[in-house]
Protein backbone atom coordinates (compact mmCIF):
# COMPACT_ATOMS: atom_id res chain seq x y z
CA UNK A 1 0.00 0.00 0.00
CA UNK A 2 1.34 2.79 -1.03
CA UNK A 3 1.00 5.96 -3.22
CA UNK A 4 2.23 5.70 -6.82
CA UNK A 5 5.23 7.48 -8.66
CA UNK A 6 2.54 9.30 -10.62
CA UNK A 7 1.70 10.52 -7.36
CA UNK A 8 4.87 11.50 -6.41
CA UNK A 9 6.08 13.13 -9.13
CA UNK A 10 2.98 15.31 -9.45
CA UNK A 11 3.86 16.75 -5.76
CA UNK A 12 6.76 17.58 -7.16
CA UNK A 13 5.70 19.61 -9.89
CA UNK A 14 3.47 21.28 -8.33
CA UNK A 15 5.83 22.47 -5.70
CA UNK A 16 8.34 23.46 -8.08
CA UNK A 17 5.53 25.35 -10.16
CA UNK A 18 4.36 26.41 -7.20
CA UNK A 19 7.62 28.35 -6.06
CA UNK A 20 8.52 30.16 -9.18
CA UNK A 21 5.25 32.45 -9.39
CA UNK A 22 5.47 34.87 -12.23
CA UNK A 23 7.61 33.08 -14.75
CA UNK A 24 6.74 29.94 -16.96
CA UNK A 25 8.48 26.26 -15.91
CA UNK A 26 9.62 24.39 -18.61
CA UNK A 27 9.47 20.27 -18.42
CA UNK A 28 13.04 20.03 -18.75
CA UNK A 29 13.71 22.25 -16.21
CA UNK A 30 11.44 20.13 -13.83
CA UNK A 31 12.97 17.05 -15.20
CA UNK A 32 16.55 17.67 -14.82
CA UNK A 33 15.73 19.13 -11.43
CA UNK A 34 14.69 15.66 -10.10
CA UNK A 35 17.03 13.26 -12.41
CA UNK A 36 13.28 11.87 -13.23
CA UNK A 37 12.38 10.77 -17.21
CA UNK A 38 11.29 13.79 -18.78
CA UNK A 39 8.58 11.03 -20.67
CA UNK A 40 6.74 10.16 -17.53
CA UNK A 41 6.68 13.97 -16.40
CA UNK A 42 5.15 14.79 -19.55
CA UNK A 43 2.24 12.56 -18.73
CA UNK A 44 2.26 13.68 -15.13
CA UNK A 45 1.90 17.38 -16.58
CA UNK A 46 -0.91 16.79 -19.18
CA UNK A 47 -2.67 15.03 -16.40
CA UNK A 48 -2.22 17.89 -13.97
CA UNK A 49 -3.37 20.19 -16.97
CA UNK A 50 -6.17 18.12 -17.73
CA UNK A 51 -7.68 18.05 -13.48
CA UNK A 52 -7.03 22.14 -13.60
CA UNK A 53 -4.27 22.32 -11.14
CA UNK A 54 -1.96 23.49 -14.16
CA UNK A 55 -1.86 25.40 -17.57
CA UNK A 56 0.10 25.71 -20.76
CA UNK A 57 1.80 28.26 -22.55
CA UNK A 58 2.84 26.76 -25.87
CA UNK A 59 5.60 28.44 -28.12
CA UNK A 60 9.32 29.26 -27.84
CA UNK A 61 9.07 30.89 -24.47
CA UNK A 62 6.29 28.54 -23.20
CA UNK A 63 5.90 26.59 -20.01
CA UNK A 64 3.49 25.55 -17.19
CA UNK A 65 2.03 27.85 -14.50
CA UNK A 66 -0.47 27.04 -11.67
CA UNK A 67 -3.73 27.88 -12.63
CA UNK A 68 -5.16 27.65 -8.90
CA UNK A 69 -4.06 29.47 -6.02
CA UNK A 70 -1.44 27.23 -3.77
CA UNK A 71 -4.35 28.08 -0.57
CA UNK A 72 -6.73 26.36 -3.36
CA UNK A 73 -5.08 22.80 -3.87
CA UNK A 74 -6.07 20.80 -1.20
CA UNK A 75 -3.73 17.48 -1.00
CA UNK A 76 -6.78 15.02 -0.26
CA UNK A 77 -7.89 16.04 -3.16
CA UNK A 78 -4.84 15.73 -5.46
CA UNK A 79 -4.30 12.54 -4.43
CA UNK A 80 -7.99 11.31 -5.33
CA UNK A 81 -7.07 13.36 -9.02
CA UNK A 82 -3.96 11.33 -9.49
CA UNK A 83 -4.49 7.73 -7.71
CA UNK A 84 -5.91 5.58 -10.37
CA UNK A 85 -6.30 2.98 -7.67
CA UNK A 86 -8.10 3.10 -4.50
CA UNK A 87 -9.54 -0.89 -4.60
CA UNK A 88 -8.62 -1.80 -1.29
CA UNK A 89 -10.16 -5.08 -1.33
CA UNK A 90 -10.57 -6.67 -4.64
CA UNK A 91 -14.86 -6.54 -4.13
CA UNK A 92 -14.93 -3.50 -4.44
CA UNK A 93 -15.12 -4.17 -8.22
CA UNK A 94 -18.33 -5.61 -7.94
CA UNK A 95 -19.92 -5.98 -4.72
CA UNK A 96 -19.18 -9.71 -4.01
CA UNK A 97 -15.99 -11.00 -5.47
CA UNK A 98 -14.10 -10.65 -8.78
CA UNK A 99 -10.63 -10.34 -9.91
CA UNK A 100 -9.38 -13.47 -10.92
CA UNK A 101 -10.09 -15.21 -7.79
CA UNK A 102 -12.81 -17.63 -7.83
CA UNK A 103 -16.04 -17.51 -6.25
CA UNK A 104 -16.63 -18.42 -2.73
CA UNK A 105 -19.20 -17.80 -0.52
CA UNK A 106 -16.81 -16.29 2.27
CA UNK A 107 -15.44 -13.21 0.61
CA UNK A 108 -13.61 -11.97 3.12
CA UNK A 109 -12.05 -9.05 1.70
CA UNK A 110 -15.73 -7.54 1.35
CA UNK A 111 -16.19 -8.17 4.88
CA UNK A 112 -13.58 -5.51 5.40
CA UNK A 113 -15.25 -3.11 2.33
CA UNK A 114 -16.99 -1.08 4.58
CA UNK A 115 -14.30 -0.60 7.26
CA UNK A 116 -11.51 0.15 4.67
CA UNK A 117 -13.91 2.56 2.86
CA UNK A 118 -14.65 4.47 5.91
CA UNK A 119 -10.45 4.28 6.71
CA UNK A 120 -10.14 5.29 3.64
CA UNK A 121 -12.49 8.58 3.88
CA UNK A 122 -10.49 9.64 7.21
CA UNK A 123 -7.11 9.22 5.23
CA UNK A 124 -8.31 11.87 2.83
CA UNK A 125 -9.99 14.06 5.38
CA UNK A 126 -7.12 14.27 7.12
CA UNK A 127 -5.38 14.90 3.52
CA UNK A 128 -7.33 17.90 2.72
CA UNK A 129 -6.38 19.44 6.26
CA UNK A 130 -3.17 20.74 3.73
CA UNK A 131 -3.02 22.36 0.82
CA UNK A 132 -0.08 22.94 -1.78
CA UNK A 133 0.29 26.43 0.28
CA UNK A 134 1.75 24.49 3.33
CA UNK A 135 3.93 22.63 1.07
CA UNK A 136 5.25 26.08 -0.14
CA UNK A 137 5.72 27.30 2.94
CA UNK A 138 7.69 24.20 3.80
CA UNK A 139 10.10 24.13 0.66
CA UNK A 140 10.85 27.86 1.40
CA UNK A 141 11.71 27.37 5.09
CA UNK A 142 14.04 24.53 3.44
CA UNK A 143 15.31 26.29 0.53
CA UNK A 144 15.67 29.46 1.78
CA UNK A 145 18.11 30.21 -1.23
CA UNK A 146 15.33 29.18 -4.50
CA UNK B 1 -2.85 2.79 -3.77
CA UNK B 2 -4.26 -0.53 -2.82
CA UNK B 3 -3.69 -2.99 -0.19
CA UNK B 4 -1.43 -5.95 -1.59
CA UNK B 5 -2.69 -9.56 -2.42
CA UNK B 6 -0.92 -10.73 0.95
CA UNK B 7 -3.60 -8.66 2.94
CA UNK B 8 -6.29 -9.71 1.04
CA UNK B 9 -5.84 -13.38 1.31
CA UNK B 10 -5.06 -12.84 5.18
CA UNK B 11 -8.55 -11.53 5.84
CA UNK B 12 -9.92 -14.01 3.74
CA UNK B 13 -8.09 -17.14 5.85
CA UNK B 14 -8.47 -15.38 9.12
CA UNK B 15 -12.58 -15.33 8.59
CA UNK B 16 -12.17 -18.59 7.24
CA UNK B 17 -10.52 -20.05 9.90
CA UNK B 18 -13.00 -17.66 12.32
CA UNK B 19 -15.94 -19.50 10.65
CA UNK B 20 -14.85 -22.89 11.92
CA UNK B 21 -14.16 -22.64 15.36
CA UNK B 22 -13.59 -26.04 17.43
CA UNK B 23 -12.19 -27.58 13.98
CA UNK B 24 -8.54 -27.37 12.57
CA UNK B 25 -8.91 -25.69 9.43
CA UNK B 26 -6.66 -26.80 6.14
CA UNK B 27 -4.65 -24.46 3.89
CA UNK B 28 -5.78 -27.12 1.10
CA UNK B 29 -9.59 -26.54 2.14
CA UNK B 30 -8.55 -22.57 1.97
CA UNK B 31 -7.26 -22.56 -1.14
CA UNK B 32 -10.13 -24.77 -2.26
CA UNK B 33 -12.53 -22.50 -1.21
CA UNK B 34 -11.02 -19.23 -2.55
CA UNK B 35 -9.54 -20.69 -5.98
CA UNK B 36 -6.40 -19.42 -5.09
CA UNK B 37 -2.38 -21.08 -5.14
CA UNK B 38 -2.05 -23.05 -2.39
CA UNK B 39 1.81 -22.06 -1.98
CA UNK B 40 1.21 -18.39 -1.73
CA UNK B 41 -1.25 -19.05 0.87
CA UNK B 42 1.21 -21.28 2.90
CA UNK B 43 3.39 -18.25 3.31
CA UNK B 44 0.48 -15.80 4.63
CA UNK B 45 -0.38 -18.65 6.94
CA UNK B 46 3.38 -18.98 8.02
CA UNK B 47 2.99 -14.91 8.23
CA UNK B 48 -0.40 -15.04 10.30
CA UNK B 49 1.29 -17.70 12.52
CA UNK B 50 4.17 -15.77 13.34
CA UNK B 51 2.45 -12.77 14.06
CA UNK B 52 -0.30 -14.47 16.42
CA UNK B 53 -2.62 -14.72 15.08
CA UNK B 54 -3.25 -18.52 14.16
CA UNK B 55 -1.50 -21.71 15.51
CA UNK B 56 -0.80 -24.46 13.65
CA UNK B 57 -1.42 -27.92 14.42
CA UNK B 58 0.77 -30.88 12.39
CA UNK B 59 0.11 -33.95 12.24
CA UNK B 60 -2.32 -35.87 9.85
CA UNK B 61 -5.37 -34.25 11.49
CA UNK B 62 -3.48 -30.96 12.02
CA UNK B 63 -4.43 -27.71 10.58
CA UNK B 64 -4.75 -24.10 12.10
CA UNK B 65 -6.83 -22.12 14.44
CA UNK B 66 -7.05 -18.57 15.78
CA UNK B 67 -4.93 -18.15 18.67
CA UNK B 68 -6.95 -14.73 19.47
CA UNK B 69 -10.12 -14.53 20.22
CA UNK B 70 -11.97 -12.70 16.96
CA UNK B 71 -12.94 -9.80 19.09
CA UNK B 72 -9.47 -8.72 19.96
CA UNK B 73 -8.12 -9.18 16.42
CA UNK B 74 -8.08 -5.48 15.25
CA UNK B 75 -8.21 -4.20 11.16
CA UNK B 76 -5.75 -1.71 11.72
CA UNK B 77 -3.08 -3.87 13.16
CA UNK B 78 -4.07 -6.47 11.18
CA UNK B 79 -3.35 -4.81 7.98
CA UNK B 80 -0.12 -3.20 9.32
CA UNK B 81 1.43 -6.65 10.20
CA UNK B 82 0.54 -8.04 6.53
CA UNK B 83 0.89 -5.02 4.34
CA UNK B 84 5.01 -4.30 4.13
CA UNK B 85 5.50 -1.24 2.70
CA UNK B 86 3.41 1.68 3.89
CA UNK B 87 6.21 4.55 2.23
CA UNK B 88 3.62 6.65 0.90
CA UNK B 89 5.92 9.11 -0.28
CA UNK B 90 9.64 8.19 -1.20
CA UNK B 91 11.25 10.39 1.28
CA UNK B 92 10.24 8.31 4.21
CA UNK B 93 13.27 6.07 4.47
CA UNK B 94 15.84 8.97 5.14
CA UNK B 95 13.76 12.41 5.39
CA UNK B 96 15.36 13.99 2.57
CA UNK B 97 14.71 11.99 -1.61
CA UNK B 98 16.09 8.56 -1.52
CA UNK B 99 15.28 6.26 -3.98
CA UNK B 100 16.17 5.88 -7.55
CA UNK B 101 15.67 9.84 -7.69
CA UNK B 102 18.71 12.08 -8.20
CA UNK B 103 18.37 14.53 -5.38
CA UNK B 104 17.05 18.03 -5.14
CA UNK B 105 16.52 21.03 -3.08
CA UNK B 106 12.79 20.67 -3.77
CA UNK B 107 11.75 17.33 -2.15
CA UNK B 108 8.36 18.14 -2.66
CA UNK B 109 7.24 14.10 -1.53
CA UNK B 110 8.90 15.24 2.12
CA UNK B 111 7.28 18.38 2.28
CA UNK B 112 3.57 15.74 2.31
CA UNK B 113 5.57 13.61 4.38
CA UNK B 114 3.87 14.96 7.38
CA UNK B 115 0.75 15.55 5.99
CA UNK B 116 0.81 11.60 4.24
CA UNK B 117 1.55 10.19 7.87
CA UNK B 118 -0.98 11.76 9.51
CA UNK B 119 -3.82 10.40 6.98
CA UNK B 120 -2.04 6.91 7.56
CA UNK B 121 -2.86 7.51 10.70
CA UNK B 122 -6.42 8.11 10.40
CA UNK B 123 -6.61 5.19 8.32
CA UNK B 124 -5.35 3.17 11.03
CA UNK B 125 -7.15 3.97 13.97
CA UNK B 126 -10.72 4.20 11.66
CA UNK B 127 -9.68 0.88 10.63
CA UNK B 128 -9.04 -0.52 14.79
CA UNK B 129 -12.14 0.41 15.35
CA UNK B 130 -13.64 -2.59 13.72
CA UNK B 131 -12.30 -6.40 14.59
CA UNK B 132 -12.50 -9.84 13.27
CA UNK B 133 -15.39 -10.53 15.14
CA UNK B 134 -17.44 -7.59 12.94
CA UNK B 135 -16.33 -9.71 9.76
CA UNK B 136 -17.15 -12.77 11.16
CA UNK B 137 -20.58 -11.34 12.30
CA UNK B 138 -21.16 -9.81 8.74
CA UNK B 139 -20.20 -13.15 7.50
CA UNK B 140 -22.81 -14.94 9.06
CA UNK B 141 -25.21 -13.03 8.37
CA UNK B 142 -24.69 -13.35 4.51
CA UNK B 143 -23.71 -17.68 4.19
CA UNK B 144 -25.86 -18.45 6.87
CA UNK B 145 -25.42 -22.07 6.02
CA UNK B 146 -21.73 -22.45 6.97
Amino acid sequence: MRLTLHTDYALRVLVHVGLAPGRLVTISEIAECFGISKNHLTKVVHQLGRAGYLETVRGKFGGVRLSMAPEAVRLGELVRDTEEDFRLARCHENGNGGGDAAPCRLEAACMARHALNEGLDAFFTTLNRYTLADMLAMARREAPVF
